[in-house]
């Protein structure tokens, strides 16, 4: 195991977290927030003594010879180590006095989870708001360059099925590709970021209330710094932004880098775009007319509330702008049926993943044929290229494990007395990092009922769902490490 | 299509059912209820005249070149129509007044499902409710057959992982060894009916109830001639008699058939016996402890309760002797997560079935090796046997589609404004064979309150998934009916 490369990237991490807190820093300065400032400068005292260290340390370590295993171990201890980091200031500022709570909060936030232990929002530092809703957008990030660039390389749960650009060097020499594709990503989430910040301005949000709202959607995340979540702002604008945002964030990024690039045709015919827009389209209209006439006056009210709840749960984001546990049933249940679909491989968004569920689909269809004509030969068609009988093994293994993994998660929260349902949907919504669910977790809800021993389970389960399941189980086999 | 072969095992299955209609007559006559005596009398007529009809007409016709396509037309249609003259009785008695519910109540009876529409069990005739609990009884026998003998050799998801005997001929053939074996099967199924009714009688009941009940338990049916089930005998000796036979009704026929010649080395190997077997005795021991001192005052009381309710869930039979709905969130979790599992291939149990499980988790694990050691090959092991990968590709499919038909049946429910948790059990416990299910549909609850057209698509969603899913729904491809 190359332990310096993966000690020294560990150090870059935390120094870039120190980085941001600085500038959190300085906003707790201008707000005259002396606890947060206090707490923002001693976690960069600490984050940077740790990363200045490591790095010089192992300046003469390069990332040479990174064998596949490096990689499952350093994207796991990255994710960790971001989330030990970010999780300092709210503890050393107090803002978070139990430290588990103060854990599971970053690390709903670097997974973009966006489920929240706390209780009075508002009441908190606006400097620890803003950091809380920086550790969104960091973790988007990370996972938009993970899930294109790494994990296709690594071949978790069928990820290849994304690797959407000119076939990549070998595992062995990986670095140079990341890199370049790692930068034109970053581009395309800046632009996003900008691009909505300056139109929730136009809608009347002031540039925090615009910042730390966009971190939530284009990392699909869903921390608010408001008590009522978007509703707060009560705008039809607003909503609207929003939803489109969220639904951008749920697409593949190297599709909006081919149409940047201008590669309209690859676009049109990407079966994993289509379904994800069909899946909303359709959500998107059955709940409307189901709340159109009973909850709301309007077809365009219902189908404003409508558009907006089913694309922060099929994208996972988790704002709310409805408590939606008061809806009819059947908007209640295409909702739940959402937490299990998720966004699209490469995007922002967690969960299963639109284009696994297409593969598994036109597997099943499949069976059916081979039933009718046993020695036929039928192979799996996403976006005109023949899926190798590989990868829907992969995708195969991957959507069992997802459901086992649901259901121990679930069993782990119901020892603490939370019913079926919010059991059930606590998993699902750790799991798939959505943030709210359906009882006890509903959308006007959080989690800080939870005793410590379920927050520091569903930590890990934020962050297993986040990096693909794969990525972690695979340091818990003995044959990891082996020789 | 071979018609005339279909046409005339519908007829014989139609006189089948007259003559047990005929033995329920003799047992309206010997209590005295008229209105069910003309009831049987009136089905007997039609189903004799329509039987006898088609048996003459088509007394040529021999089960000569029957396609793999005419079988799963034929297995289909036979629940079909014999859900059809199983009905007959109910409605033109007067017992069930609706015929949706005179057919609902029948499909879930042969599909050994247990799920009622019936408020007040014991206002019916002793004969109707004979008939009914019979309607388990032959589904279940039914049921054995075709999953041993007929779908294996259809290859319908993933079963031939059951293909226990010594290699069938091929599919255009396939009689001579399908009477072979049900011959053998129903020796089985009978050895232990009337074990369970004597030993039954022994804890005290009557010939009639130990009769039905023992129908529901071998079928794993759960009908039951009290209003409060099981637990109406309030005797620790009859629970664990059920309890034990309940177990022995899910596991694979073909493995009773091996302990019957002697072969106890092929059972001590058995994949699918271990895992099921195991999770038996996890579930029991866990849901024990949450109950004792809590629900229960004793550790044997709650092992007692514990038991049963794990044998009635894992099996999908059915029966209650406890409102589970009161125990704590961890044992009503551990009930719901069996709702998933089923019982083993080949036996009367219904569900998502053990072996696939076994295989997809073997698979997933297989997965992890794959990415530590991508040019590695790793095959998995079942029972001591190589599973070919088709035949994993062929549960993946399955295990995914039941998943889809979970949530389509769920979101169908839903428009009915059943709440999320009630929609989602429905769906698991009808697609599942179980009969109760969480919310609405708890222990002390039926499913009398659903408006028809959920009855309808719920009687659809028994029947596919009593038929493992692809015997039906090939049917409604259009590649099934070219040529």
């Amino acid at each position: 195991m190359h332990y310096k490369l993966i000690l020294k990237t560990i150090a870059i991490i935390q120094l870039v977290i120190a980085f941001f807190h600085m500038v959190c820093a300085g906003i707790a300065f201008y707000y005259n927030e002396s606890e947060a400032l206090m707490g923002f400068a001693v976690s960069i005292t600490l984050l940077v003594g740790f990363g200045a260290f490591f790095i010089i340390f192992y300046r003469q370590t390069n990332p040479d010879n990174v064998s596949t295993k490096d990689c499952f171990l350093l994207v796991t201890l990255s994710w960790l180590a971001a989330s030990l980091g970010g999780s300092l200031p709210f503890y050393i500022s107090g803002a978070i006095p139990s430290y588990t709570d103060a854990f599971f909060e970053t690390i709903s936030g670097f997974s973009t989870t966006g489920a929240s232990i706390l209780t009075n929002i508002e009441g908190l530092p606006l400097s620890i708001l803003f950091w809380r809703s920086l550790t969104h957008w960091l973790g988007g990030m990370g996972i938009v360059v993970l899930a294109v660039a790494i994990l296709p390389l690594l071949g978790i749960g069928g990820m290849q099925l994304i690797k959407a650009e000119a076939p990549g060097p070998t595992v062995d020499k990986i670095t140079p590709r990341i890199t370049e594709t790692a930068k034109y990503l970053w581009y395309i989430y800046v632009l996003f970021t900008v691009s909505e910040t300056v139109l929730l301005m136009f809608g009347g949000m002031n540039l925090y209330d615009a910042l730390t709202h966009t971190f939530g959607t284009v990392a699909t995340g869903g921390f608010s710094t408001k008590n009522s979540s978007v509703s707060h702002f009560d705008s039809a604008y607003i909503d609207w932004v929003i939803t489109i945002f969220m639904i951008f964030a749920g697409i593949n990024f190297a599709l909006h880098f081919k149409l940047l690039t201008g590669r309209f045709k690859s676009i049109t015919k990407d079966s994993e775009l289509k379904a994800y827009l069909a899946i909303i389209v359709i959500a998107t209209l059955i709940i409307t007319f189901s709340l159109s006439g009973t909850v709301y006056d309007t077809f365009t009210e219902s189908l404003r509330f409508a558009a907006f709840q089913v694309a922060t749960f099929i994208t996972t984001t988790g704002f709310a702008t409805a408590n939606y546990e008061n809806w009819p049933s059947l908007a209640q249940i295409i909702l739940f049926m959402l937490m299990f679909v998720g966004g699209c491989a490469g995007s922002t968004g967690g969960g299963i993943k639109v284009i696994r569920l297409v593969t598994l689909l036109k597997q099943g269809i499949n069976e059916m044929k081979y039933l009718v004509h046993p020695r036929g030969i039928f192979v799996i068609r996403l976006s005109g290229q023949t899926v190798k009988k590989d990868i829907v093994y992969a995708v195969s293994g991957f959507f069992f494990l997802y459901i086992f993994l649901l259901l121990v998660v679930t069993m782990i929260v119901a020892t603490s007395h939370a019913d079926v349902l919010t059991a059930f949907t606590t998993a699902l919504s750790t799991v798939g990092n959505i943030g709210p669910g359906f009882g006890m977790i509903g959308p006007t809800e959080n989690y800080a009922f939870y005793p410590d021993y379920v927050k520091w389970v569903l930590s890990a389960a934020m962050i297993i769902g986040r990096l693909e399941i794969y990525t972690i189980l695979v340091l818990f086999t003995p044959m990891f490490w082996k020789k």
